[in-house]
């Protein structure tokens, strides 16, 4: 599982990259708002694998974001990684959205919150502790609101992820005494990213079969809520 | 001072990125071993504008690492950006390669020394200590080994920087108390970085005319110590 093509479309901010033996050969990032992640999977991956002068049957795996996060972006990178791993039969390695968000803003001595914007003034979130130089989910992904997840607080917790950065006012470390900020980077969960985490956890994130991919949604979509009101 | 282009080349990992506001609008990394900068940094500029649906008039400043880092891959670098920063009549921010990598890796408790491996048993080195949000940089920039560098400490430091992957057996969290290692993702200066960290620091990292701009080395070049050796 040397080369693994990773893709990341879980945000408005899309991203593909190649990544051997843990280390990101070539990656591209770009902020899709207004566009559609569906435009540009394909020819990132086409052109970084140009620029890396390789095929697509070099490559031994894919990872992919499957989520919580944009409903539709994530059905766009799933379907874009199932038909990839179908065609070349290789395997499939979904990871979180908020485990790859809490890994690639480094170790730290506190615990830490990766806080993912999820609209509707709530945040997709989860916990860690960093352990083995891996962060170490402790309790479920949930969705909940920024002010609910601060009185929650019991000690000094690190938050992380561009849910920070959609609730400042919330999550303001001058008002909230338990409240640590990171810088204003690695606020999304990035294709390198994804590729460094999958090699470094080995087997704790095993394949998955390409028919069996799902979004993780953590909440319903609006489509389920309407559906449901209207059976109701 | 809305729209930047940054570029990195100062390690064998090269970068191209387009910032707007202190975010990633987007962004090209490529590990270019066996490569060359030349042949990819205009082309990726390209690439990223049209993905944009931007031209070079758009761009207000441009950010360049001028090092410490690869003396090759600076010129090429500085070079590139004097040509772009003339014919657009725009401004250029030079920034420290470990000002970014310390900034890349986020807010820390702990002092940071940024290691970039500068071959020769050595690493380009600066400590660092946060403040308002800023990596606060603590003393000169200077090259040194490794050994010498884990002697001089006093505290628990964090490392950040690709210096720490090169020297794995030195900086060892195992072995010295004061040594905290980083995750293995932000080792290198990224362009994107270079933006955020740009657009954060303000008034702080004043432009430079293009004309004297000038590569950071730390040390000498082989050429010159030949050079000199002949002179002597």
């Amino acid at each position: 599982m040397s080369l693994l093509l990773c893709l990341d479309s879980s945000t408005p901010c899309g991203s593909v990259a190649l990544c051997r033996d843990g280390q990101v050969l070539a990656e591209v990032t770009l902020d899709v708002s207004g566009k559609t992640h569906s435009d540009y999977l394909l020819r990132y991956t086409d052109f970084l694998l140009n620029e890396a002068g390789l095929t697509l049957s070099a490559v031994d795996g894919f990872g992919v974001v499957a989520g919580p996060g944009s409903f539709t972006g994530l059905r766009v990178g799933l379907a874009t990684v199932q038909g990839l791993a179908l065609s070349t039969q290789r395997p499939v390695y979904p990871v979180s959205s908020l485990d790859v968000v809490a890994f690639a803003n480094g170790s730290s001595d506190l615990p830490v919150m990766a806080v993912i914007d999820a609209r509707k003034r709530e945040v997709y979130a989860a916990r860690y502790v960093w352990q083995h130089a891996l962060p170490c989910r402790c309790g479920d992904e949930r969705v909940v609101s920024p002010t609910v997840l601060i009185e929650e607080l019991t000690e000094k917790t690190l938050f992380v992820g561009n849910g920070v950065v959609s609730y400042r006012e919330q999550f303001d470390a001058e008002t909230h005494e338990h409240v640590v900020v990171s810088a204003d980077l690695n606020l999304v969960p990035k294709a390198g990213a994804v590729g460094v985490l999958l090699a470094r956890s080995g087997a704790k994130i095993p394949p998955v079969d390409p028919f069996h991919l799902h979004p993780v949604y953590i909440r319903p979509s609006d489509a389920e809520l309407h559906h449901n009101g209207r059976k109701a």
